[in-house]
């Protein structure tokens, strides 16, 4: 069996074949986006030109050391291709992000990419969304309501913390990790989290992902991509 | 016909008539609203015993020169009855509020308020929103794609600016004032606006008030009720 970490440098090398001269890209967040940026800067050192936006200020910081071209937002109006990793992947591909703490950056982005490669390691996909915590960016202002109404939809909301302290995200809000045990129906979810006032957004990335790179333990990447009616 | 300021205090006393001894009252922001603290405080002196929280900074300030016992929210879990202003007001109650810049937490407050009454003088009252520009908080970054986003909804977004500074909310994000001229199917603009990560929230204020008093110019004082299959 192979080292998790090989298996996300693995996926992570895959995705970056579908980036092709020209494009613009946006660059991921996280394990396993760190492995795409590395390679994306091996290839912009080969010869390869693109122009690149970053998800966070980490990512900024990795991809400015690989020298890949960054540019600021609104010098594009778009993007051609998005690659960033996931935290749980089911069948249709939708998604939960966000354990990383980025998630309206990366949503965002995503958003406004032509594509969403999501690569990950096989443990990251599952039949049913729920087991890994969403998690929901919330304005701090009267924010015990907005967990008030988080607990109705049924979970028991975790304000996340860093180092004893509430965790802050790069927008100014809360994290509100959220167990849901199975989310069977994440559409459904992901409006009823919208229409609550205090929530921003949430980790369920609902047909945004076009193409998921999953790397298997025995070695082999598998492609997932989205059924066609979704 | 009476002065403006008039018509304001007006509605704002008649809708204090609603306050009732031991409730948890939502005290809104904004000119109209203003004469509301004041009618409140004179009550509260009067012996009335009442629980507030404010929408605003401005508020808060006011209610406490007024006397009124201004509580924080994690010590309620919700109240009975917000008095707020609104910039436009439908037949159905549906709202256009946010020309004061304090949407979002005024739409905090009225979301976990039993009761919402909102207090106008008749100029208010229009058949159809959206000749008032609809405010749409918006996260800072990356907030160029979000505009475009609004656009593609068919207004001219204008981020607001104060003192040629971009405007900042109470919550660190901009205000895009979204002109649509017409807004003929409010919940259906409601959520399109929802959908696009980079949008925190907006004026429309949809199901939520149960009344408005609405001051008019001939010195009478008109209650509609929202219609009860909305």
């Amino acid at each position: 069996m192979m080292r998790k970490m090989n298996l996300k440098k693995m996926a992570a090398e895959k995705a970056v074949e579908y980036v092709e001269d020209g494009m613009r890209v946006g660059l991921g967040t996280g394990s396993t986006a760190y492995w795409a940026i590395k390679r994306i800067g091996e290839r912009v050192r080969e010869g390869m030109t693109i122009q690149a936006v970053a998800t966070s200020k980490a990512s900024e910081k990795l991809a400015a050391e690989e020298g890949i071209p960054l540019v600021p937002f609104h010098q594009l109006d778009g993007l051609d291709l998005t690659i960033d990793g996931a935290d749980e992947v089911n069948p249709e591909l939708s998604l939960i992000k966000g354990g990383g703490g980025a998630l309206l950056r990366e949503k965002i982005v995503a958003y406004h990419s032509k594509q969403l490669i999501i690569i990950a390691d096989e443990h990251k996909v599952v039949n049913t969304l729920g087991a890994f915590p969403l998690p929901v960016e919330i304005i701090p202002f009267a924010h015990e309501w907005t967990l008030g109404s988080l607990e109705k939809l049924g979970c028991s909301p975790q304000l996340r913390t860093d180092n004893d302290q509430l965790y802050v995200t790069d927008n100014g809000n809360y994290i509100a990790d959220c167990r849901f045990g199975e989310i069977a129906d994440p559409a459904k979810l992901h409006q009823q989290l919208l229409y609550i006032p205090g929530v921003v957004d949430n980790g369920l990335f609902i047909g945004m992902a076009d193409r998921a790179v999953i790397a298997d333990s025995d070695g082999t990447v598998k492609i997932m991509e989205r059924p066609l009616n979704r």
